[in-house]
This record gives structure tokens, C-alpha cells and sequence, in this order.
């Protein structure tokens, strides 16, 4: 039995509205005194029981639906792997995704059968399926799912092992699992930043339209014990990186030279932006997960073996709240990172994708590839 | 591993719109034969692997606030609890509920605060809590929740003790389980159909605002095995009796004769309205259940143990899809129900709340008390 507890007077009683306060407010001030007695509040996932978790996101349409792809079955594909990246980050099993639809009625039924068929196809793609689900009349379209995950019990005292944001301590190496930058690539290239040969297109929409939630990967860090905190990369890296320094009262020290996937090497360079411009993007649903020093090289090893990359991109630091990027230059200079803060004009929403784009080939020049 | 199965030609490849289809053409045509391998696919829960069930669902704005009780504490109640009442119509005990909130950003944070409020209040009177959640912008506010619940295992043989809507046969009576026509009555007596004194409009709104999913009794038809079938009325009672009928190939014969809670007598008298026509309604989130004619005096007496009400309101019969009312004349006659289906003009939502009380005291006259 929870009974809500107090909330501070600020945001409540001084008759703000959601768009003032913004995201980070909205948390700190309204959610956090409510539900931080709840286990795990503050991770992707939420515990159910004893070794399940649970997780719940919403999305309206994916990006990719304006970048020329614009059959909503990427939504759909889309809303399954949101949550199922929620269950990578807990190092968890998924047992499978509820759905709640909302639509205008006005909606052609083709468009919710797509929208069916993207869940569908990227669940059975995880190795689960669609469980139940609501469908409801709107104004607008918004998609959201819940996802339940189990956890592997670990060595003869049948440990859970489900990962954390929490557990990370300075010196710990910060590693980006996944492939980035597939999703920001195409955007390059569909606003004609770089030209692509057919091949090369293929396979970054290919990417960039079915992203992949990083469950092998997860659950091989959970099993093994290698990560001693982890998060997905949502929001992008900068907002991953400081909600994992703020869960663990940490600083961070990121490094610029990190090297993409072949075809994104070849964008970036025609595009004029630096690789880590589009490294640090969201949109191909990466984890990023802290590792002892001593475990880089087991941890990468492990991870290929499921077909999995994992980039060294920098580390933690005892420098509580600073996040900063080391460009090979003289000095690390303080990262001020995209935002992607919700109910908040500041963020990329604000600017567009074009715009977006723009700021990422302005900043290419400050940081050179070297 | 589940592929999509391949879907009729009729809704999606004909252009049509969810509009025009309906929420019972888009069930049939669409989500049905995608989805029928599913197990417990139509039930109000989805099995959750050995022992649990999952459901998700979404409102918008309670109805209540549209009968002078603005604050949004009621619509997070209701949110909270017609996704209990899927649990409780499953016979589980609630593990836990995540959140899913899309709000307008010029939203007050007191609004939301309120809204968290009643979800927490009513999570927690029915002992369980908010273990997650997601919050979003959109234009319009739209709530949904997904409630996992644990089913109990029974007898010696560890037998898992789920309710779903399969397993009743002809001559099984039908019982509705909890208070009907608090929600309704409290909208005859807003809209001025009748007088209530203060204690009586206390004691209507107060359960017209909080009303609570059957978690009790569902346990206990659960673990005595007595409901041969069970569902939510969400829909109101003519939907719930159909979807009983077409889930077990049955027919129903409802007898008009039952009584209400006393203050709701006194309200259909003074209003002029049948009290059957309030027992009909939605909103106060019962159960409809089928047991065996030789289990109805055990169930009420094992339910009223539990502080529940259980009304026998008619009998399954083997007349495939026929829904008949007795209300004491000659012969029974079709009941020609209100319907509430969603993505439909010629559901409630049509007429609004004072067509349909106009409606109900139209059809008193057709149904006396006697």
C-alpha cells in the first residue's frame, strides 16, 4: 500500500504549466517525490516481482516517416523496439509487449494494419510477439506499448541479474553498444548533404527504418556481470551520459575519435560533419553501458560473439555533474550536448530536422576529425 | 516466433477507414485473424507466461467530469481502475500498474499532479501501485495503464486458477457481480431528473467518482472455480451479455425484475426511470459471470463473505446469438441494447449524456416496474 507522499509547493501550487516547467522539472520536482520509494525508479525498466520487469513508452510517427519512408509499418516497427530497448537495458528476456493504439477515426485501416504489421514483424524479429492490446478514437495518433522482460537468475545463489543506471564508479569505462548513427546518416542523405551509391542507401534505410533493440547484448552483460551500470540511448548520448553520471553522483570524460560503421564514414566525410556529430545522435536504440577498466576487452569479445559492436568512447570521472568531450586537443572543453528534453521548446523538436542537421555540420567544424 | 497471418482483402485493401468499419468490423477483419493464435485472444487479460495476466487500457477525461465534478483525481481513478477490472475479471491479484500519460503542454502541472493522485489513491485502495510510467506531449490528453496481475494455483495439483470468457454452457445463470447505476443515476440526478438529498447525493457520487474494479470477488470466483466465464462490464450490460454469448456460441434470456441499491430505487422512482435501465448502464465496473444453476447460493454467499453484491440477472440458453428480455410480459422480446462501440457514430458517444438519459427514460415506459 503507497499513499503519495508531499510534494514540494513549487511547481504544483504556483499554477505552472507542463511546457514551463519542462522535462527535467516535471521529474525532479513531481515524480521523483512521488515514486522514489518505487524499486528502480529512474531506470528504463521498472521491477515486477521478484525477476520480471516492466517497461511502458510511447511514439508518434517515426522519424524515418519524413525522410521519404513513409509506410507506417517503421512506427510500428518502431514502438516495439522503444520498449524492447527499455528491456536490453535491464539485461532482460522479453515475454512479450502489450499495445495501446490511439487514432483518428479517419484513419484508412490500411494504415493501422502497417502499423500492426511493423509491431509484428519487429517482435517476432526479438523473439516475442504482441500479447493484447486497446485500440481508442483520438485526435491524433499516438502508439504506445508496455513490454515484460525476465531476468536470468546467475550462479548457484540464484542472483538476479538484472542491470541498473546505478553501480558505476569513477574510472569505469563507458562503452556505446550498438552501431550509431544509421538514423542521422539517412537524414543527411535525404536532405542531400551527401550523395550515397544505391547499395550504400540501402543499407543505411535499411538501418535507420528497423532498428534493433540491443537484447543479446544485454543479456550477455546482465548474465556475465560485466556492466556495472547501463541505460539505452534514447534521448542521445549526451542526455544518456548525464543521466548515468546523475544516477551515480558522477562526472564523464568522452572522447571525439570514435569511428563509425564504413557507409557512415563515408557520409560523414561527404557531408562535412565529424564522425561523433553523428555518434552522438538518438534513433538506433545503442546501450550504453559502464565496465570495470579490466573488462573492456572481455566485454567487447563477448559481445561480438552475439554480433554485437561496442565502442570505448570515454569514462567516468569523480568530477560529480561534468560531462566532458576531449577532442585530442589541449585541454577537455565542457560538452554542451543536444537536449532532447520533452515538453520543452529548447530541444531538437524545436529546431527540426533540418535544423538538427545544420547545428550537427556547425559544431564538425569546432571538433575536426583530425 | 509469430509472422503475421495473411489478413481478408475486405477492410484494409478496399480503402476503407476505421470509421467505417467500426470497432467490431476492425476486431473481426483485422485484429482477429491476425492475432487468434494468441492465447486467451478476446479475453479482457492476456496470459503472461505460466501465471499472469497483462492488460492494457486508455480514457480520456472521466465521465464524471461532466456531471460537476471537474477534478482530474477522478479521471486517474478510473484509469486505475478499468484496468484492475481487467484483472479482476481474469480473477488475479494485481502485481502492479505502469502508466503511459500523453498531455497538452500547456497542461497545469497541478492537472497532472491530480491526475497521479487518483491513479495512486485508487492503486493503493485496491493494494497495489504505480510501479513506472511515461509521459509525452500531444494535443489532446490521452491516459493509458497496463495492470499485470497473478492468477492463484489451485488444489493439489498446482492448477493455475484463470477466469476468461470461454467456458460457459446453456443454462448457466448469469450473475452481476457488484453495484450497478451509481454512475448513471448520479447523471440523472446532475442533469435535475430527480431530487436527492445531500446524504444521497454524497453516497451517489461518492461511488459514481471512485468506483472499484471487483478484485475480491474475482478472486474468490477464481479459487472456488465457480464462474464458469467471466467478463468486465465495460461497455454496459447488452455489450457485455453479447460479447459472453458470441464468445461461448450461446444465447441469453435477461430478466428485467432486478433491484438496485437502495438510494438508486429512490432515484429511478423520482426520475421515472426503469430500474433496469440503470442496472444496463456502464461506469460502475462489475463483473458478468456465468456459474451453474446449482452454484448460484454458494457464489452470493461466498461473495457476500467479501463484501460484494452479486445480482442474478438471467441465464445463458443454447439459442446461438439471441439476446431476449423478460420483463415479465406474455413473451420475451429481442432486446435492442445501446451499443458502445468505438471508432461508430451510432454508439452513445453520439447522442451524448442527455440523449442517452433521454433514451433510458424513453424505454422505461416499454419496461414497467410493475
Amino acid at each position: 500500500m503507497t499513499a503519495p507522499t508531499a510534494e514540494p509547493p513549487s511547481a504544483v501550487s504556483t499554477g505552472l504549466l507542463l511546457s514551463e516547467l519542462g522535462e527535467r522539472r516535471i521529474v525532479a520536482e513531481m515524480l521523483e517525490p512521488r515514486y522514489r520509494t518505487v524499486p528502480s525508479f529512474g531506470d528504463d525498466c521498472a521491477q515486477l516481482g521478484s525477476d520480471r520487469v516492466i517497461t511502458t513508452d510511447s511514439c508518434g510517427a517515426a522519424l524515418v516517416c519524413s525522410l521519404g519512408e513513409t509506410d507506417p509499418v517503421h512506427t510500428g516497427w518502431l514502438l516495439a523496439t522503444i520498449n524492447l530497448s527499455d528491456l536490453a537495458a535491464a539485461g532482460a528476456r522479453p515475454e512479450g509487449l502489450v499495445v495501446n493504439y490511439t487514432l483518428p477515426p479517419e484513419t484508412p485501416a490500411r494504415t493501422l494494419s502497417r502499423i500492426m504489421d511493423g509491431v509484428d514483424a519487429c517482435a517476432a524479429a526479438h523473439g516475442t510477439r504482441v500479447l493484447g492490446g486497446d485500440i481508442g478514437e483520438g485526435r491524433e495518433m499516438r502508439l504506445s506499448a508496455t513490454a515484460v522482460g525476465v531476468c536470468a537468475h546467475g550462479g548457484p545463489d540464484g542472483t538476479v541479474r538484472r542491470l541498473s543506471r546505478r553501480g558505476a564508479v569513477a574510472g569505469d569505462r563507458l562503452l556505446l553498444v550498438g552501431s550509431p548513427g544509421h538514423l542521422w546518416g539517412a537524414a543527411l542523405v535525404f536532405h542531400g548533404f551527401a550523395e550515397v551509391t544505391e547499395d550504400e542507401h540501402r543499407e543505411m534505410f535499411d538501418r535507420a527504418c528497423r532498428p534493433r533493440a540491443q537484447l543479446p547484448a544485454g543479456g550477455v552483460l546482465a548474465t556475465q556481470g560485466l556492466a556495472r551500470s547501463a541505460i539505452d540511448v534514447s534521448d542521445g548520448l549526451y542526455a544518456a551520459i548525464r543521466s548515468l553520471c546523475r544516477a551515480n553522483g558522477l562526472g564523464a570524460l568522452v572522447r571525439t575519435d570514435v569511428r563509425l560503421d564504413p557507409v557512415l564514414e563515408r557520409v560523414c566525410e561527404r557531408a562535412g560533419v565529424h564522425p561523433f556529430q553523428l555518434a552522438q545522435t538518438w534513433g538506433d536504440w545503442c546501450l550504453l553501458v559502464a565496465v570495470h577498466p579490466d573488462d573492456v576487452v572481455r566485454t567487447r569479445g563477448l559481445l561480438a560473439e552475439v554480433g554485437t559492436q561496442a565502442r570505448e568512447i570515454g569514462e567516468l570521472t569523480a568530477a560529480t555533474g561534468r560531462v566532458l568531450l576531449d577532442d585530442g586537443g589541449a585541454e577537455p572543453a565542457a560538452w554542451d550536448g543536444i537536449d532532447q528534453e520533452r515538453f520543452s521548446s529548447t530541444s531538437w523538436r524545436g529546431v527540426g530536422i533540418r535544423g538538427a542537421l545544420d547545428r550537427m555540420r556547425e559544431l564538425s567544424g569546432s571538433h575536426p576529425s583530425g
